[in-house]
C-alpha cells in the first residue's frame, strides 16, 4: 500500500498557489512556484512513456481476449496493480496522466489507500457473500449506510433514494416512477384501484394498461443504453442504429456560442428559442410527456452548456405543465465541476423532483424528494438486488474523502487555474483550442478540435490518456484528487502537441 | 469465520442414504439414518423462532428504513452477520430455514468462508477500488478471471460472453445483439454501411434507424424489469402497468396437467398447440420477430415446466425462421435444477444461440458462441462499466466451490429425495400440495396451494422462510448446499402446517 500523507488539502489547497506562477506556457515546470503539497506523493513525478502506444504486451493482450469478448472499442489495457492516483499504468510499464478516468468514474484517484482500507473490512466482505434481495431482506445495517453516505449527500430538498446499479438503470427506473406517477394523478390519486381493462391491456403491452406517455429528451443528449434511455439518447448514430425506440419528443439543447461574454444576447435568444420549443411539445406531442430530462452539462454528446437561467425555466416550465423535472447527474455528480451536485449552480428555488447518479459514486439511484413519487403499491418498482450494499459502503468512504480533503473545493480551485492557462493557450493556438468551454465549473472543461482524434493519439505518446465527446470535441474528466501540478504536466504536454 | 469442515459433498453424497429411511412423514426426524456430513458444521440443528414474526425489532427497523427507502415490499430485515448456510437471521433472534434465498440468488450458503477468503484478497480489493470501464480499459487479469470462472462454465457450444450487472440488463442487451444481427442479415452483412436515412431516422426514434422489430416471448414470462425486458415480461399486471410497452407479441406457454405421467398426450398436445402459435406469429407479426427468449422453468410466473421435446421444438422453429433463440437462465442457471444449466436436460442437436445468467451467478451477462453476434463496429454493444470485475472474481470462487463439493450433484440428490418425500405428503394432503413439479429437475419444485399466502406467512411461525410466485404456487429455491437433513427439517414443517 502507497504511503499517503494525510495532509487535507482543504487545510492547504492547492491552488491557493498564485496560478500565474505555476504554469509559465513555454514548457518549464512550476518555475519559481511554492511546492505544492501531493494528495498521493508516490505517484510518479511525471508520465512515463517507454514503448510506442500500444505496446507489445497490450497487443499480445488483445489479441488473446478478443477470441472470447468484444473489445472494439479498447483504449489501453490496465494493469490496475500499478497505476496509482491520476496516474494509469498499462502492460509495457508505461505511466498516462489521466484525465479521463474511466469514462469519468474514478472519483478519488487510482489505488486509493483510504478506499482499500474501506473495503477491507468485516462488513464489506459481508455485503459481498451475501448479496441481499434488498427490497424484501434489506441488511440490519443498510438505513445506517444509507444515512450516512448516499442521503448525507442527497441534494438539497431531496431525501429520499431508490438504489441500482448504474446510470442506465438509474435513469430508467427514474422514469418507470415518473409513468406511474403521471398515471395515478390521471386515475385521481394512489387510492385508486387499476380497472380491469387497465390491468388486461397491460398484459398485452396495449394501452391504457401500458399507456402512451414520453420522456422529452434534447438533442445530443445521453442517458443510457437501454431501451427506454436510449430512446432519449441522441448522441450519435451508433448508439442508436437498428434498436427499436419509443416514438418519444426532443428539444434542441441550446447552442451556445463562444466566448461567451462575446455573444450574451444571441445565447439568451437561443435559450429561450429552446424553452419555447419544450414548452411547445409538452404542450403538443401526441404522447403526453411525463417527465423531461436533462444534464447539467451534455458530456457524450460534446459537453455542451447552458446557463442557470435556463435551467431555471425549464424547471418553471415543467412546474406549471405538470410535468417532473429529473436532473441526470451522472457524468456531472460527486463534485466534477466543482460543487457536489452540478445543479448547485442553478440556485432553483424548487429542487428537481428526480436526480440520477452513478460513475464517480461508484453505485447508482435516484434521489427524489415528493412521497408521492413512491409507487402505491409493492412490487412495482422493484427487481431482486435492488443495487448493491457494498458499493453504497463504498460511497460512503469515498464521500468522507471528499470531505475530510476538501476535494471538492480542490477541483474548483484547480479548474479556475486550468481553465485560465486553457484560455491563454487558445489565444497563442486558436485552431488548436476552439470554443473552450467550462469556466468556473470545477475541471468540467473541453473545447473542440479540427483533428480531436488525432490529438487523442499523439496525447498518449505524450503521456496523457484524454477523452473525446460530442464530434471534435476533447474533453477534460479528470478525478477530483487532480491538483495544480498535474495540471501543468498537462498543459506542458498539450502546448507541445499543439 | 465458522470452521467449515473441508470434506468433499461429492465423495460422499448427502442424498446416497437411502431417502425413504430419512423422513418417516410423521415428525420423527432421521429416524434410524446415518448422520449425513454437514457442509455447514455450524449451522443451528433446526430453526429457532422465538418472537412473533415480525419480532419488534424488525417493525422498528423497518419504521426507520421507511422515511427514506420505499420497503413496501418487505419480507424481512435481515442480520446477515448471523445468518450461515442454509439459515437466514432476522433482527430478533429468529433464525430460519431459508428456501428462498433472496430470490434465488444465494449460491453457496450465507457467510461461506470460502467466499468469505475469495473476497479478502488483494486482488479483490484492487478489483472494487478501481473499478474499470471494462470495454475501453480492461485489467490485466480480465482474461484469465474470464477463462478460469466464467467462460470454464460456458454452455457447450457458447465460448463468448458480454458480461452484464443483472438479470434485466443481460436480457436487455441480449435483444439489442439480436436485433443488430437481424438488421445486419438484411442490409447484406457486416462490412455493409448504414445508410444516411438509417443514420438520421435513429436519431429521430423512427424507422428505418429504429426498426419495427419485435422479441417474441412466452405468456407467464418473466424477463426483467426495464423497458425493453419489462416488454418481455408477462407475470403479472402489477409488474407492468403504467410503464409504455413496445408492441411484441406473446405465445402462450404450454399449460400442462399434473401428474404427467397421468395426461402424457394430452401435455404433447398442448405443447404441440404452442410450437404451432410460436411458428405463426413469427411468420405473421406485424412487426418482425428477431429473438425468441423463454426460460427453462417459467419461475416468476408460477414454476410452469415445459417438456424438453417442446425446447427442441422451439429451437427447430427458430432455426427454420432464421430468429435467434435466447435462453434466459438467471433463475434456472448455476446448478438449482440439478445440472449446471438447466438447458443440458434439453439435449438439443445446436446450442441456443444466446443463454443469459444473473442471480446465483452474483454477476450477469449472456454466453454466446456465434462471432456475427458481435456487433460490427465499436461503441454498439457497450457502456461505461460493462459488468464488474470483482463479481465476476466471486463468480469464480463460487464456481471452483460448487465443482469442490459436487454442488450439483448434492442439488440433483437432495432435489430427487425431497421430491419423492413432497410426492407422499401430497398423497395425504391432496389439497394442500396441488401440480406437485420439478421432478428430476433438482430442488427446483414447487408445487400449488389454494391458500399460498398464508402458508407462506405461517411457515415465518414455524421457522422457514418460503418463496411463492405465480397466482398461488409456492416454490422451493433453496441453495446449492442444501442437504437431506434440510429436507427433512423443511418437510416436517411443512407437514406440521398441513
Amino acid at each position: 500500500m502507497a504511503s499517503l500523507l494525510r495532509c487535507s488539502l482543504r487545510s492547504r489547497p492547492a491552488a491557493r498557489l498564485p496560478a500565474a506562477r505555476s504554469f509559465s506556457g513555454s514548457l518549464s515546470r512550476n518555475a519559481g512556484a511554492a511546492p505544492e503539497h501531493r494528495y498521493f506523493p508516490d505517484e510518479p513525478q511525471s508520465p512515463i512513456v517507454q514503448t510506442t502506444v500500444p505496446g507489445p504486451k497490450n497487443k499480445a493482450a488483445v489479441a488473446e481476449l478478443s477470441q472470447v469478448y468484444d473489445i472494439q472499442g479498447l483504449n489501453l489495457f490496465t494493469d490496475y496493480e500499478r497505476s496509482i492516483g491520476n496516474y494509469i499504468a498499462d502492460l509495457d510499464g508505461n505511466m498516462f496522466l489521466d484525465v479521463y478516468a474511466q469514462i469519468a468514474s474514478i472519483p478519488v484517484g487510482y489505488n486509493n489507500p483510504i478506499l482499500r482500507q474501506a473495503v477491507s473490512t468485516p462488513e464489506m466482505a459481508r455485503a459481498l457473500i451475501n448479496r441481499p434481495a434488498m427490497g424484501s431482506f434489506p441488511s440490519a445495517d443498510w438505513t445506517n449506510i444509507l444515512k450516512t453516505g448516499l442521503l448525507k449527500a442527497a441534494p438539497k430538498g431531496l431525501n429520499q433514494v431508490f438504489t441500482a446499479l448504474a446510470g442506465s438503470d438509474a435513469n430508467e427506473t427514474a422514469y418507470k416512477a415518473a409513468f406511474m406517477y403521471r398515471r395515478q394523478l390521471e386515475r385521481g390519486g394512489p387510492h385508486v384501484e387499476f380497472s380491469e381493462e387497465e390491468s388486461m391491456s397491460a398484459m398485452l403491452n396495449q394501452s391504457p394498461g401500458s399507456p402512451y406517455l414520453s420522456i422529452l429528451s434534447f438533442k445530443s443528449a445521453f442517458h443510457g443504453r437501454l431501451f427506454g434511455t436510449l430512446s432519449t439518447t441522441r448522441s450519435k448514430p451508433i448508439h442508436k442504429l437498428d434498436i427499436p425506440a419509443f416514438d418519444w419528443p426532443q428539444a434542441g439543447f441550446p447552442s451556445l456560442k463562444y466566448p461567451l461574454e462575446d455573444h450574451v444576447k444571441e445565447n439568451a435568444e437561443e435559450e429561450q428559442r429552446s424553452l419555447q420549443e419544450v414548452e411547445r411539445i409538452i404542450k403538443e406531442f401526441h404522447n403526453p410527456v411525463a417527465a423531461v430530462i436533462v444534464e447539467p452539462i451534455q458530456s457524450e454528446g460534446g459537453d455542451n452548456h447552458a446557463s442557470p437561467a435556463f435551467f431555471q425555466g425549464l424547471r418553471a416550465i415543467t412546474k406549471r405543465n405538470n410535468v417532473l423535472f429529473i436532473v441526470d447527474e451522472v457524468q456531472t455528480g460527486v463534485g466534477a465541476t466543482g460543487k457536489f451536485w452540478a445543479h448547485e449552480y442553478w440556485n432553483l428555488e424548487s429542487p428537481p423532483d428526480m436526480v440520477t447518479f452513478s460513475k464517480k459514486a461508484q453505485t447508482a439511484g435516484y434521489y427524489y424528494g415528493n412521497n408521492a413519487l413512491r409507487p402505491n403499491k409493492p412490487y412495482r418498482q422493484f427487481n431482486t438486488w435492488m443495487g448493491d450494499p457494498a458499493r453504497a459502503i463504498l460511497f460512503r468512504a469515498i464521500l468522507e474523502e471528499i470531505e475530510r480533503n476538501g476535494l471538492v473545493e480542490n477541483t474548483a480551485s484547480t479548474g479556475d487555474y486550468l481553465y485560465k492557462q486553457l484560455e491563454s493557450l487558445s489565444k497563442k493556438y486558436p485552431l488548436a483550442i476552439q470554443n473552450l468551454r467550462g469556466k468556473g465549473r470545477g475541471t468540467f472543461i473541453a473545447w473542440d478540435s479540427p483533428n480531436r482524434d488525432e490529438i487523442l493519439l499523439k496525447a498518449k505518446t505524450a503521456g496523457v490518456n484524454l477523452g473525446g465527446c460530442g464530434s471534435h470535441a476533447v474533453r477534460l474528466r479528470p478525478m477530483l484528487v487532480f491538483q495544480k501540478h498535474h495540471a501543468d504536466l498537462l498543459l506542458e504536454r498539450l502546448e507541445k502537441l499543439f
